[in-house]
């Protein structure tokens, strides 16, 4: 019955970071694959008051259906959250997600056709290529150095699609790079995409987890003409698994969100709105957050030290000052995909590079989480990595 | 900038649903509009305690990301729920998904190129009306009688769109008529689709709150062929809010659903798929449906005895065994839509019947809910309803 599908099946496969769990699941590997935060750091106790709190006062509305555009209470947080990143929202501009993975096939839904142009990173976050490819786009991928997006390349490539849909951009800590986008080209994105008319899509899921360097406004914050569409997540700085996220946008755009928001899942679960909401009222996610930071800081400078001392000395590697992931590149002849065989034999696995690339045309470079794993895990597991590294080189 | 949204936009416009959700927030309207269940039915008290237990035992699991297919014990409970229907299914051919609004969805995408036909009853339930139309397929709509989709009609649209994708059904108090398939037309049903080789969507999410009448086996229980894909949802036998709905299918359509679920988003809430999985170990569910039934089946009553009181002779409608909808229909003049503004004003409101019609031909009807409602406001809104009826004629 294969050609009852839709064509759109015809490029799908069982994505990597879905294997990724999987195997992340077996104790005996020391896993730097997936995206995950520290469960350690995940406030148990207070959400549990939460959850009581909620049920006891508004139990009945906790488990209705609710409205597509989310919880109110849960929509102002989340604009004075934008306010304190210098982005000004009203409850109109915002509309809470299923995680911001549904913010990204819900923007595919809104912009693209098929056989469209959409211009991302390279490499750039491989669930966003997924939930892009959904819709069978071309992409054209911007080369990026340590500032990010290199403002010269994406302005050949707006000239050369002059009916591109969107410029999707990870600005901060980028996944998978751990890159973060400078203030002048921040400033310059902005001016272009003015100038070019085109859609911005902010994906900022790791802006607040910034433990080095100096706070900067996103994208968003430069916006003047509405075409800065911000996606975030409390995903990184609360919990995923309750899977909220939002977009805040324009009202022209929040309006076409929400009817097709309201065709894939009517609204998203509104008792882990009410028990975001009210954990923010009672406990100060500030201070959450900050913990996080302290966790990521050490971890992140603990992988690094590690991967100094047993690296070769020819691989590169980035410096994050905030997120989840480091990036490393291999020397041209390396095959990261090659070499996860080798490691996940030696009970290490990462996410090789080539999957960050839409276009799939890069193969030596693979990107470490450092967020996940206690210190124990992360010295022994870069170990094992650099040794399956020294081994494949010979 | 609209010429850069996505051809699907152009026939997007705010369903009804939506609006209905806004107007019954109002006190002083009584609506037969929505489908919400009783809220004062919700074992709120129950589900505190699964809460509690879930965060006490598994916090950590409860609040991290998850995998796509859903939380095996909760898969395991649905495979039971299943087999209490006659349906044989282990937790491979199951995947949970974020209401059966989801499913939906995800069987748009997984089966819709532009242009493709799909058939479904004629009426049939808005939402999946909306779902299917953002893939943009032609409809085609199958005449019903009493005992659901008429078969000697199904045939000849089978024979007349040879690639038509699938056929799309709720046999068992359908939404919006309130109508059972009989036995006879479900054996019917999948000896067509097995014919003329189809696929067979079977939307249930009302089958278990049955308050008369015999119960009859799901149309998957006949299906031999692996070519019936079962949805349906705790949204009705314990609490919406929570967006907990299923497929269960035939592994060669759960292998592709999964990689598209994971694809808009990740994964369904995990804590809310631990809470659900806990309630139904803690506490018997049964007894709870059970409670359900005996209040559907008394407002159902209630409901009917005022229409054969307060309406006008000529008015049709249904006498639902089951569910949350009877379908009222008008003499051939009166346009529902236009009966639906003076019955604002007169603070009642119903869904008008051209929304459940995907060609949206067919005026001259309208649902009405009445699983939502105490006994006071259907005595009440019916009364004013009939009132609104008698005064539109003259």
């Amino acid at each position: 019955m294969n050609n009852k599908f839709a064509k759109r099946t015809q490029n799908l496969k069982p994505s990597e970071v879905r294997e990724i769990l999987k195997v992340t699941e077996r104790p005996e590997v020391i896993s730097f694959a997936g995206g995950l935060p520290a469960p350690e750091l995940f406030p148990i106790e207070e959400i549990k008051k939460a959850c009581i709190e909620v049920l006891n006062d508004k139990g009945q509305s906790a488990l209705q259906y609710s409205t597509t555009e989310g919880y109110v209470p849960l929509r102002e947080a989340i604009c004075g959250r934008m306010k304190n990143l210098g982005i000004e929202a009203s409850i109109d501009n915002v509309i809470v997600t299923t995680g911001s993975q549904q913010a990204l096939d819900l923007s595919g839904k809104l912009f693209i056709d098929e056989g469209d142009t959409i211009i991302c990173e390279s490499p750039t976050y491989l669930a966003a290529i997924n939930a892009f490819k959904a819709y069978m786009p071309k992409f054209q991928e911007v080369a990026m150095d340590e500032e990010g997006m290199i403002m010269e390349e994406l302005e050949k490539t707006l000239i050369d699609n002059p009916n591109a849909k969107f410029i999707y951009t990870i600005p901060d800590f980028q996944n998978p790079t751990g890159r973060t986008m400078s203030l002048s080209r921040r400033k310059k994105l902005v001016e272009l995409a003015n100038q070019y008319n085109i859609v911005i899509i902010e994906d900022n899921p790791y802006g607040e987890v910034r433990f080095a360097g100096e706070k900067l406004p996103p994208v968003k914050h430069f916006d003047t003409e509405g075409r800065v569409i911000y996606l975030s997540t409390f995903s990184k700085i609360f919990a995923p698994g309750l899977r909220l996220g939002w977009i805040c946008a324009d009202k022209e755009f929040i309006d076409k969100y929400v009817p097709f928001k309201q065709n894939i899942d009517l609204h998203s679960d509104i008792f882990a709105q009410m028990i975001t909401a009210k954990y923010m009222e009672l406990f100060d996610i500030e201070a959450h957050i900050e913990k996080i930071r302290e966790v990521y800081r050490h971890r992140r400078e603990l992988m690094i030290k590690c991967i100094k001392e047993e690296f070769p000395e020819n691989i590169k590697y980035t410096l994050p000052d905030g997120g989840l992931f480091i990036w490393v590149q291999l020397p041209d002849n390396v095959d990261a995909s090659e070499l996860f065989v080798k490691a996940l034999e030696n009970n290490v696995v990462f996410v090789s590079g080539q999957s960050f690339f839409p276009n799939g045309n890069y193969k030596n470079a693979f990107r470490l989480n450092y967020s996940n794993m206690p210190d124990e895990r992360i010295v022994e597991g870069i170990k094992r990595l650099a040794e399956v590294i020294k081994e494949y080189k010979n």
